[in-house]
């Protein structure tokens, strides 16, 4: 199948999403696509690589489509903006299955759906046997407000969080600890708990949907800073301290109650482990001028921490008074 | 070396361009970056993959650079804007040698640099052995004008050409055939036209440097249609006609004057191919009103046909009246 032949499939995938108007002052098919940006504009990539970011035998190409996706999506809204378009490289080994490839640019097209954010063009490239690279970069609108940086937490604001803490790491651990469900086959009463958050775990780290609209309505809502999770809690908190020269006083017990999401599933210290360091969840950490918190039921913040002087050790995250040791996920390092 | 490290030696790298001011609202480092864009920007993404858009041994990572800019930069240029910003993805062997690293981002620089247009964030992943895939985005800026399609190609305009024909392919041609110059360490008067095409043609397939200035001077000019040329005169020049619905006529002379640049390296039968489907040129080709083509010595243009209306057969290009029998370049059947 030629190139031709290829996209003359895959593009129209796209433009089937109600999406694919809005906004989009000249679609696919020239040599760039023209989105409306009135004044600036943000943008970001992020990318996946085969038998690195993700496994054919736990993830889908439809998998992988929502998962690229959704970590760019999460990155706008990291800044306090709305998505508003998608370009797609895709470099592939030629022999990689149709069926796959069709699979991808549906959970791609998908994924934009949800984020109500067209995609605006891309680009294939072959690679060598085995390969296949998924790069996404996505643009977002400030929508007239400020973006909201790292660095701009002050002393007296509050920390919160939207979205769930170390569901992606957690079902990394049981996908390669091979924890399968047993009793999902049975009547649902006899579904055992751990069972059902094995699927729950499993499918987030799959195919995760962080909570990008909290972005903007935290931005709304003034939040002085704001990061997306995708190095764990402990990592990422520590970049908003650092650049904001703070410390990020989170409380103990508040976190401990994010571990009601493994029960059975995890032992409570693997569950903290990943509460603090996982990884590739993409959830949205702010911090607010106290009494400024967002209160919308359709884009929760949650109050985790307070933002602190920092002290002679300098800027730095702590949980209960006490720095962590764990430390996130290095992508490169692996 | 871990990601954080590698980024904190490459990032300061695009700091030094003299052009990272500009119109960047928020540079690299945040979640997102945030560029100026007035009203719309132009998106486009393109990528190279190594062992297939280049061979190590004739391409050094300096090369690979210039030329992933270039091509994204032409793209840009082809909707008749100027490049306002860049987003660099590289996905890459934890194994490739650091100096590699260094090299390709010193290209990427320096190509950001010739184009006036600042790297503005990026991405790195690891990928499985011997996988090296570097993936741009450049964005682009009106300037208040419409954007430049391929579709506005009108009966009685002009075709002109912006840039050089058939370079890229000949020196990739002459890579196969391990063409090598001799007479260059002679004293100059004895250096031979045939080895001097060599050397020129062969810088231009590892590190092309497409006439984008040429492109928002056409725009201002009034240009109808324009693409970049990356699949060959014939093919490119193909999807004009097809877009607008008209058959673009090119002047097989004209045309042939072209040759002048395989002097001795190539046979006339195979420059004349490389001419009229030599692929990666990313020079430019746009069709104009008569009399309206632009005069700028500094973004030359050379009318090479004229746009007449389709026939029988349809919308086509012709070449002295015939349609070629060659085809251009598909990136993805390789």
């Amino acid at each position: 199948m030629s190139e031709s032949d290829l996209l003359a499939r895959i593009i129209p995938m796209f433009g089937e999403s109600p999406f694919a108007g809005a906004g989009v002052v000249v679609p696919p098919g020239d040599d760039a696509a023209v989105i409306e940006a009135p004044g600036s504009v943000v943008v970001t990539t992020d990318s996946m690589v085969r038998g690195r970011d993700w496994r054919d035998d736990w993830s889908s190409g439809h998998d992988v489509g929502i998962k690229v996706v959704a970590q760019n999506v999460a990155d706008v809204a990291a800044m306090g903006a709305v998505p508003t378009g998608l370009l797609v490289s895709v470099a592939a080994d030629p022999e990689t299955p149709l069926d796959w490839v069709i699979d991808l640019t549906a959970g791609i097209a998908q994924g934009a759906e949800d984020a109500e954010c067209p995609v605006v063009g891309g680009d294939l490239s072959s690679a060598p046997a085995g390969v296949v690279v998924v790069a996404v970069t996505a643009f977002g609108d400030l929508q007239g407000r400020p973006p909201v940086l790292r660095s701009g937490a002050r002393v007296g604001d509050v920390v919160a969080v939207a979205g769930s803490l170390g569901w992606s790491g957690a079902g990394l651990a049981l996908y390669e600890a091979d924890a399968r469900p047993t009793t999902l086959s049975l009547p649902p009463h006899e579904h055992t708990e751990r069972d059902k958050n094995i699927v729950v775990l499993q499918w987030y780290h799959r195919s995760p949907r962080p909570p990008w609209e909290s972005g903007p309505v935290a931005a709304l809502a003034g939040a002085t800073s704001m990061i997306d999770i995708s190095d764990g809690l402990v990592r990422d908190g520590g970049r908003i301290a650092t650049s904001s020269e703070v410390e990020l006083a989170l409380d103990e017990e508040v976190l401990r109650g994010y571990l009601y999401a493994f029960e059975g599933a995890l032992t409570p210290g693997e569950g903290w482990r990943q509460i603090l360091s996982g990884g590739e969840e993409h959830s949205l950490l702010a911090t607010f001028p106290s009494g400024s918190v967002p209160d919308d039921p359709e884009a929760p913040w949650t109050v985790i921490g307070e933002v602190v002087e920092a002290g002679p050790d300098g800027p730095r995250l702590t949980v209960g008074g006490v720095v962590p040791s764990v430390t996130g996920w290095d992508h490169f390092a692996g």
